[in-house]
């Protein structure tokens, strides 16, 4: 039997890997736009980075890393998550001493050990950016803005945005006691993962799917919030609306990670069915220091949105992503000498920037035709014994069926000024 | 203690990665001009797949691998080379049905488990391309001179390239015999390595650095090439002197895979010191049957470029690549109300399509200027108390100090209309 690509991973060919192209050209253009430059992290990293910067606690540390130990035993894990990493190398690299906030961007592959289902892979692909080093709520709202923007020049409709504040820890531990009485009368009630969630983290009790009527009429975060919170989240919503980002406040919205603080914000679209989270992201004042030591502690905020997931909706909306381009010129050689001359002008034409083709199979002229075609050529360059004894090449414009005899030398300015037209 | 990135393994900060981002802007667009198309295969696959696909016996595969089993206790390895997992996903999703030669490049990062050393990390980078489905020399010619224009357009100086035949299987047995003939008197002064390739394969020795003595008047392969192979190198030089590639045959050149076939080639340059091998690829007729079976064989040709490599000898030749892009526009708000104001502005800057940014640690003017210097502002934008009450911002030419008053609304068309000149 031959091999097969591991379960939960995927082969990306061409036809679908110019949607790839596309949207990931489309983010860096974003970051480009809002003066976020790329930063590369290892694919993996040490294990204790996980633990520390996720959460022991999570599903992602508990469940559903790829973990190993290196050759030298040191427990290594594929990174399941971008932030991490980021803020590793933020602490390591000593981006703190800059004068200016850090304004990171990641696109990659990220790892989970999850049951595959539609959209979801073990292997798959984020693009994140995270704001590190200000507190000020003029960036929550940049880093909102974004991500909306984003989705919304690749073309994704009807995408909303929601937005909480999660508080800060000491007006949360108040909230968190007033959540955990609400819910002990119902506690043996709730599913197994609230039951546990309820000591550990009462909030993400809120967004469970399951136990959804429980949690009616409990009481919201937002009357807890102490000044600060209150200051900070009016001040996001300020910005917000002044950049006409039209936002929902959903007081139950937790997200996954602990590690949120003040503003956490989430995509909404329609896509397969009813309207999903498509992602999301947050404030993170705590978790730079978690990672780095109290002494280098620093805010951030960021989102991470999965690439596997904006295709799967883009497709479900019937939303036409980039497709194949076309290519410039197809050239075909009749006869050992031609095809000689042939190779020879491809190369020309392709240091020339045109993009360009032959047949390589030895095929007869009707199939080159056929396979010029197929790549949607726009110009066939053909050499016959008679052109090339006279130094030429036929030069066929395949949408009007126009057909020009060129000196072999002027082939590439022709095609470029035809091109061009 | 904080958490430092695995050994071996590299943070690409901004101001680095630019670089990095030139390189492959660069690799994309020779591919786009050639028909190479991109292919994205996981990164990890089956331990199988290096052992049938790499070779058992080769450094790779014994020493170098990073393998570990998944949960479900599957042995999975860190892919270390592209081309596996390219025809693994060639054979996998049928490419070989297809009517065109399958004409596929990979970009993506690499792990082999070795001694760290300059240019030389657990984690690095490869381009690499891969034709699978044609024995035309014109497509070994092709791939060669891709290779070529590639570190020629990037900067690289003083390329040159190495060509070799190494012949197919039936030629080959009777030259390794005539070879371990040759080194049969000389065996036991051999290297530790080199006694090991005497048996496995002794083409190897030729290109040890150690044993070079030894191999003085060894017979060359070339002598022994049968009429297919003799015709095939014929045509792989004619083209490749009709493109205008010089070429230096050197009949030693063997290349540390075992599966190339017909032609093998070396990229060297002038880096660090000696004129050195930068890297190479080569013809693998029968890999593709190795790793699919034999009832889908079908012949590649490819090669694999380090970026790592690339972008030291770069460095060493002082070549200037790429750096920070400059800024389109700095916003400066001077008071709350003119804050406000800015981050909207910048809002709508970057949804027109320019760069922009601001302050966001609550600096003083004449900081925010340092601020937009370090970012090399083409414009400053400042909103001042005056400004704000006339709906105006000032906007300054940071290259002639010059100044404007432009209404709120007309400030991304200034921008962008002055940026034009």
């Amino acid at each position: 039997m031959s091999i097969q690509k591991p379960k939960g991973t995927q082969d990306i060919l061409p036809g679908v890997v110019e949607k790839w192209q596309y949207i990931e050209e489309k983010a860096r253009d974003v970051c480009r736009r809002f003066n976020y430059k790329e930063i590369r992290t290892p694919i993996f990293e040490t294990t204790e980075l996980f633990q520390r910067g996720v959460g022991e606690t999570t599903d992602i540390v508990e469940k559903e890393m790829y973990t190993f130990p290196d050759k030298a035993d040191r427990s290594m894990t594929l990174r399941p998550e971008g932030t991490a990493g980021v803020v590793r190398a933020y602490v390591e690299n000593k981006l703190y001493g800059e004068p200016d906030v850090s304004k990171l961007y990641y696109i990659g592959p990220m790892f989970r050990y999850e049951q595959p289902q539609a959209g979801r892979y073990r292997q798959f692909h984020q693009f994140g950016i995270e704001a590190i080093g200000a507190t000020d709520p003029a960036l929550d709202a940049e880093v909102i803005a974004m991500g909306y923007l984003f989705y919304k020049e690749i073309g994704l409709k009807g995408v909303t945005v929601e937005i909480n504040s999660v508080g800060n820890p000491s007006c949360r531990a108040v909230y968190r006691e007033e959540l955990q009485k609400f819910f002990a009368p119902v506690k043996d009630k709730l599913c197994k993962d609230c039951q546990s969630r309820y000591d550990r983290n009462p909030m993400r009790i809120l967004d469970c799917k399951k136990d959804q009527e429980y949690g009616v009429g409990a009481p919201s975060i937002l009357d807890f919030l102490d000044e600060e919170c209150t200051t900070h989240f009016a001040k996001v919503q300020r910005h917000l609306t002044d950049m006409g980002i039209e936002y929902v406040i959903n007081p139950r919205m937790v997200r996954g990670l602990d590690y949120y603080t003040h503003t956490a914000f989430e995509y909404k679209a329609a896509g397969i069915g009813a309207i999903d989270t498509i992602s999301g992201g947050g404030r993170y004042n705590g978790l730079v220091g978690t990672i780095g030591g109290s002494a280098i502690d620093r805010p951030g905020v960021g989102f991470g949105l999965g690439l596997e997931r904006v295709l799967l909706v883009l497709e479900a909306q019937g939303v036409d992503v980039q497709g194949v381009l076309p290519l410039d010129a197809y050239v075909i050689g009749m006869g050992e000498a031609a095809e000689n001359e042939a190779t020879r002008l491809l190369f020309e034409l392709r240091a020339a920037g045109l993009s360009a083709e032959k047949d390589y199979l030895g095929r007869k002229m009707k199939a080159q035709m056929k396979s010029a075609d197929r790549f949607a050529a726009r110009f066939t360059v053909i050499i016959g014994e008679d052109e090339l004894s006279r130094g030429t090449a036929m030069v066929k414009t395949m949408a009007t069926g126009e057909q020009e005899e060129v000196p072999l030398a002027n082939v590439a300015a022709a095609i470029a000024a035809k091109r061009g037209n």
